[in-house]
C-alpha cells in the first residue's frame, strides 16, 4: 500500500469541474478555549479529535498547544487522523513555540485573531467546545459567513444567544456523539 | 487657518517617546448591523456619530454604505468630524461599491470578515450599536485583545452573554449620550 | 472656521452614487525602507510628504517610526497634511511603540506584512521610495492589484524588474516634484 | 496498515518540547503564475510537485487551478502526495469553484493577494516557478521574513533584482532535480 492510500481512505468532497472530480477533504473545525478550557471542555474535545479521525475526516483547529485546541489534535492523532492548525503566531523565533505536537500541517499566519476567520471559511461544519471570548468571535464569524455551528456546553447564555442571531445554524449537542451526528446530518 | 488647525484641534493620544510628543488621534470604533440595523440602531448611531466628531475624536466604522457604519459616519460628517472606513472590500470594480458616502478615509482591506479584528485593533474603545452576527463578532474580538466595548441595545441575552466572557470590559448603556459618557471614563 | 473646514479643503475622489457625492480622500501611499533606508530615500521621503500635503491627498504609509514611513509622515505633518498609517503591529503593549509620531490615524492590523497588500488597496497611487524587501513586495503587491507605482530611486535592476512585470503601470522618477508630476497624471 | 501509517511515513520535523517530539510535516512552497505559466513553467512545476512528494514533504501553493499551482499539485497527487492550498478565495458560492482538483487540504483565506505572507511564512522552503507579479510578491514577502527561495526560470532580470535584496537567501537553479537539491541543503 502506497502513501496515498491512507489518504485515498479519508472523506472528500467529490464534486465535479468539467467532468473531473475533486478531492478537496472534509474539514471539521474544532473551535475552543486555550487556557480557560475546562477539564469537561478537554475530555470533549479530545474524543470529538478522536471521532474525527474515526469518520475520515480532517481535524481544524487554532493548532496551539492549549486547551481545546490541543486535545482535540491530541484525540485526532491517537485514532491517526489529519490535523491541520492555523496559527495566529508566524513561525518565527522557535518555530514550534506554541504549536500542539499533535498538528501535522501548520499555517502559519502571523496574524493574531484575525486567523480565526480563515479558521471558519477553511472548516465545512464547526464545533465549538467551550466558551471564551475567541470561541464567541469564532462562532459569530462563522454565523456571518452562514456556516453551520454545533455549540457543546452547558452555558445556557450562549446558547440562547448564538440561536437568536442565527436560528437555523445553530445547534446544541449534549456529548460528542450527539455533536458528530450533527455533523454527519449537516454534511448530508 | 491652515489646514492643520482643525485637525490640530482634534483631540489626540499625546505620548512621549525620546521626549517628543506623539499626535495619533484618538478613534472611537462605532459597530453594528448594516441590513439588519433597527430605526433606534440608526438613530443612536447617527447620535453617537455626532457627538464622537464634537468630542474631536476620529470615528472608526466598518465603512459600508448600510446600516449603523453609514449612519454613525453620516452623523459624524454632519457634525464636521473626521471618519475613517475598514472597508471588507478590495476597491476594485467601481471604487465607491458599498462604501459610505460619509467615509473621509477608506481603508480597503480586501479580507471580508476577518478586517473586523483590525477595526477592533484600531479602536481606543468600542460602541456596539444593535446586535448581528458580525457585531457580536467584533464585540468578542475586541474582548479577546481585552479591549472594553460598550454595549448600546435592548437586547438583554446579548448584554448577559459578553458581561459572562469579560465583566471587567463590558458595559451597558442605555442612550447615546450614556455611552459616551462611558467612553470619557474608559479614556481617563 | 470649524473643524471641518481645514479637512473640506483636501482633495477629494468625488464620485456619484445615486446623485450623491462621495467625498472619500485621495490617498497617495508612500513606501519604503525602515531601517535600510539611505539618507537620499529619507530627504526624498521628506519632500514628497510635504508636497502630498499641500496637494491636499492624504499621505498614506507603513506607519512605523523608521526609514521613508516616518519621513515621508513628518514632511506631511510640516506642512500640515493628514496622515494615515497602517501598522504590521496589533498595538498592544505601550500603544506608541514602533509607530511614527507624526502618524495622525493609526491602523493597527496585526497582520505583519500581510499588511502590505492593504496599504497597496488603499492608496490611489503608490510611490516607492528607495528599495528593500519589504518596498519591493508592496510594488509588487500594487502591480497585481493593476495599481500604478511610481519608483524614485537610482537602482536601475529593480526599474528594469518591475517594468517587466507590469509595462504600463510602472514609472521611474528622479525627483520628488517628477514623482508627484506623475501622480497628478495618473489621477487625471 | 492503517490510514495513519502513509501519512507517518512522510518527513516531519521533529522537535523537542519538553521532551516530547513535535510531527509537523515539512512543507515546501512552489509558487509561480496562474495564467501567465509559460509550458516550461508548467512542466517544471508537475516535475517539481512529484519529487516533494516523493521526498515526503507537503506540497503547499496558491491552490489555484491554473498555472503553477495546478501543476505542481497534479505532479504531487500523481506521486501520491499530499497537498495544501492556501486560497485567495473565501469559498463561498461554489465551494469549489477556482480551487485545482489536485487539492487535498483547501484553506480558504478571502484574502485575496494578503494570503500570500501566509503563503511564505507557512512553508520550509519556497520554489519560484516562473515569473509574475504575485510570484514576485511572493519571493519578496520571502525574504522580509528570511526564508530561502529557490528561482526556477530564465528571467535573469529577476534572478539579479532578488539577489541583490538577500544574497544569503536567494538560490537560483536550472532544472527542478537541481531545484529540490538545494532545498535539501537547505533543510540540512
Amino acid at each position: 500500500m502506497d502513501a496515498d492510500e491512507g489518504l485515498a481512505s479519508g472523506k472528500c468532497r467529490r464534486g465535479e469541474r468539467g467532468g473531473i472530480s475533486v478531492i478537496r477533504k472534509i474539514a471539521i473545525g474544532v473551535m475552543g478555549p486555550g487556557a480557560g478550557a475546562t477539564l469537561a471542555d478537554l475530555q470533549n474535545a479530545f474524543q470529538i479529535g478522536q471521532i474525527i479521525a474515526r469518520e475520515g475526516w480532517v481535524l481544524l483547529t487554532g493548532g496551539r498547544n492549549a486547551g481545546v485546541m490541543d486535545a482535540a489534535s491530541q484525540g485526532a492523532k491517537q485514532a491517526n487522523g489529519l490535523t491541520v492548525g492555523i496559527l495566529p503566531t508566524d513561525g518565527t523565533g522557535t518555530i514550534y513555540e506554541g504549536i500542539s505536537e499533535a498538528v501535522d500541517i501548520a499555517i502559519f499566519t502571523g496574524m493574531g485573531s484575525a486567523r480565526n476567520n480563515i479558521n471558519v471559511l477553511s472548516s465545512d461544519v464547526l464545533i465549538a467546545c467551550g466558551m471564551g471570548a475567541g470561541t464567541a468571535s469564532e462562532i459569530a464569524l462563522a454565523l456571518k459567513a452562514n456556516k453551520k455551528v454545533i455549540l457543546l456546553n452547558d452555558d445556557a447564555g450562549s446558547q440562547v444567544f448564538f440561536k437568536s442571531l442565527s436560528p437555523q445554524n445553530v445547534f446544541v449537542a449534549g456529548t460528542p456523539e450527539e455533536a458528530i451526528g450533527r455533523v454527519r446530518e449537516v454534511l448530508g
